[in-house]
């Protein structure tokens, strides 16, 4: 009855954008590259926000807001963070328009040029230690535990809906330390704040790590990420914590005087995660009837849908549902009840399906005499017929029993899709297949260089959580102190 | 001891300003009439979002994300709102910076020229309804009622800190209805919210109106509003709800199938408050030695300073203190207690009287074995000595006393300051004195814009809740329904 929509054997990508537009949760705008987030991606994403935000605060951050542009000066004071950052920006130039004389429209007025231009911030550690910088004096005003949600902005030129657009929203957060044990302590910190989000939230498993030196952030000395592997056995970078060392602080000459009164540089650290954290929820999870969700992070965990011929019939479900209703609202359940009379059920049913929705409650006139419901997962896609008394406490368990399920499901998923492996001729072989390989690697620039050339697989990190294993490099045969995660990744 | 600030009394602009810097709310970033919102600015700004966020959900909004930037073109399209917007706007003309290639640092890149100029939104109508285009064919697909939390970019000339900024935060709702009176009431509604949340959040009384023709937002056929009054006897317009008629929908052509199957323009409204809402709460209730706030919107409700000698005592009131701290927990007050040993109890009293901490207790050994604390109280600079047993309920019925007195000592400022003028010259020889006047006015644009020349004055609004008064206009003699609320504003 529906439209016939691409499964992820036929078409993963066109899979991924038919359903992002099918659960409404995003559309591309009219403007290249910035997408139109909608009201159930939206309430989704709220939902992550408020999670992590509470996180972060409970580690002692408070949020606060920088400007939106920044000097186009500021750009070249720390110079690796240039070459990583500020190529593809938007660059405000002109602050005016006007009337064209011809009554055509408006133009730019050309008077009202900036003398420096302005960039959209692709990131902000320059803007935000130009303000640490007469924030800081003394070891008093150490820590500074600041996190800002914003949006920002890189010119790409190929976009995909969350995954990688123009302007997107994300938090970032920016703290300075008087040493560098607390620096790297509070980087690391920030990891397991993420990877306790993705795995307990999100119910995806990652793989906490280091990159390496050419895939690190453009200014840190060490990035820190979690690795998670998408059903399509590629993976995605779904959240980094930078360990700074002194270099946004001698490129701004933020100093502090410490207990004997000697001036040094202060430490830093940056941390974030975005919009993209959506791409990964939907990539994790869904099948090809639409979106599966993780009940932790529905905006409705559950919907009833009434299955009845008479008025008189949909009065008694109507009732029923009041009641219901109440008992999920004291539970903490999330609950809707669709009783709109110009859908059919079956619409319903596909609806709230391509939608996620984890719980679906199926009530007609006969389960009513029979004190009974019909209750379908959206994640095995099983139904049971339930009593309808004590059925919210039935679903309180079920939805947990989901959240467990998706989480198991996905770690089942990425054991069978990572391996070991020891030559490079296998490598080439298997890497197209998709999945993690750990494989043995010298630690050079130029080995990673050429694997990444010829088979466009990159290390995803060096996991923090694992067995040393000494070995030599696939490539090179030279000795290699442990294996690394390499794969092809979003 | 401390520095000598400025006093409403000497200069009340030069007041504001210091004060804002000296509550550690905000301060000007680098980047001209952009500012840094730092983290206790932001605490209280977080706390207004959170319960607008609330009301407007439970009035059946939801919230969505729509791009930054706007492609000029789309502000030629609505004749009106291209006058009153998209003048003085951040224009993004290139999307790429280079090195120099005499190495001096980044220029803009000359081949990385936008084909069409994009706007940094300064509200966000245009693109909305060119979203809505889409997403609206049947009367089914209506209302829409969406709310945006954003960033917008209006360039100032003149800017102050979260009164005028060239960037600020803010929400803007926009709605889609199928008819007239449904859109009417919603812009009422919206317009309820703001006020309540003002009155009973804030403690700020305002007036609610409505615009007159020359006052109204660039698109609007109605403007309402909520003016309050600050300390200096100026108005400042404290919200807007907007009933757009059908000028976006035909702009933007977008049109409905009513039940019948015949195409109808959409009706809209929009509404917004900004980090304007800052400098309202600051200017309603602060006075010489500092911000004042509500306990409704304080971030820390009460403040406890230890008062010992030695850190034996210290010890001792530490622990009374951890249970203390429990109390307040479980009855959802939010507490500090700063036993931070670099910093003498007289500055911490200064330092949160500035910050505008709502009640303080100072506790000593001799007020431990009394079993006794001093409590004072931010707004009246009153002190009690108090029973500790049973602090915690006193201390919360003091923070309900504490925000119903604000409103009412605000609700009796604004009564002194406001009074009914019948001549002209009478308005003239007090208006420079500030306040609200009522008076009587023909109706004309001519009359009104007299007004404001000669005097700076402008109608702030034309009350809803007013007894209808018949009467000459001040000016021309001209007959006027009613009074008309004139100030000069912010």
């Amino acid at each position: 009855m529906a439209q016939k929509y691409t499964t992820r054997e036929e078409d993963y990508s066109k899979w991924y954008n038919e359903l992002v537009y099918r659960a409404d949760l995003a559309e591309h705008s009219d403007v290249k590259g910035c997408m139109v987030i909608k009201p159930y991606g939206y309430a989704i994403w709220e939902m992550m926000k408020d999670i992590l935000d509470k996180k972060f605060k409970e580690t002692g951050h408070s949020n606060a807001y920088f400007p939106l542009f920044i000097p186009k000066s500021y750009f070249s004071k720390e110079a690796s963070h240039i070459e990583g950052f500020a190529k593809e920006c938007a660059v405000v130039t002109h602050y005016r328009l006007k009337n064209a004389e011809d009554g055509s429209g408006v133009i730019v007025d050309p008077t009202a040029k900036l003398e420096e231009e302005l960039i959209v911030r692709p990131t902000s550690e320059t803007i935000i230690w130009n303000s640490y910088k007469n924030w800081i004096q003394s070891y008093r005003d150490l820590p500074i535990l600041i996190n800002q949600w914003a949006n920002v902005v890189r010119w790409e030129m190929r976009t995909r809906l969350f995954l990688r657009t123009t302007e997107f929203l994300w938090q970032e957060g920016h703290t300075a330390h008087a040493t560098k044990a607390e620096a790297i302590s509070e980087a690391e910190l920030m990891l397991e704040v993420y990877a306790d989000f993705a795995e307990n939230y999100m119910a995806m498993p990652v793989i906490k790590g280091r990159k390496t030196e050419s895939e690190r952030f453009a200014g840190a000395l060490d990035t820190y990420c979690i690795e998670s592997m998408m059903q399509d056995g590629k993976a995605l970078q779904a959240g980094t914590s930078h360990f700074l060392g002194q270099n946004f602080a001698k490129a701004f000459d933020v100093k502090f005087a410490d207990k004997e009164g000697k001036l040094e540089y202060v430490w830093a650290t940056s941390w974030g995660v975005s919009t993209r954290l959506m791409g990964a929820l939907i990539m994790t999870h869904s099948d090809d009837e639409g979106l599966v969700l993780p009940p932790a992070l529905a905006p409705i965990q559950v919907v009833a849908v009434p299955i009845h011929k008479t008025e008189e019939e949909l009065e008694l479900i109507n009732e029923k549902m009041v009641d219901l209703a109440a008992k999920f609202k004291a539970l903490g359940i999330s609950f809707k009840y669709d009783n709109d009379i110009n859908r059919r059920p079956g619409w319903k049913f596909a609806e709230y399906e391509s939608k996620g929705v984890p719980v679906r409650i199926a009530i007609g006139p006969r389960d009513l005499a029979n004190g009974k419901a019909e209750v379908a997962r959206r994640d095995t896609k099983t139904k049971e017929v339930v009593d309808f008394d004590g059925i919210e406490i039935y679903i309180q368990n079920l939805l947990d029993a989901i959240q467990s399920n998706l989480l198991i499901r996905a770690n089942a998923y990425r054991a069978e899709k990572t391996q070991k492996v020891d030559s490079y001729e296998e490598f080439k072989s298997l890497i197209d297949k998709g999945g993690f390989f750990l494989a043995h690697w010298d630690g050079t620039k130029e080995t990673e260089a050429k694997i990444k050339e010829e088979t466009q697989a990159t290390i995803r990190c060096i996991a923090l959580d694992q067995e040393m294993e000494e070995g030599f490099c696939m490539v090179t045969g030279k000795p290699s102190a442990s294996r690394v995660v390499f794969a092809k990744a979003y």
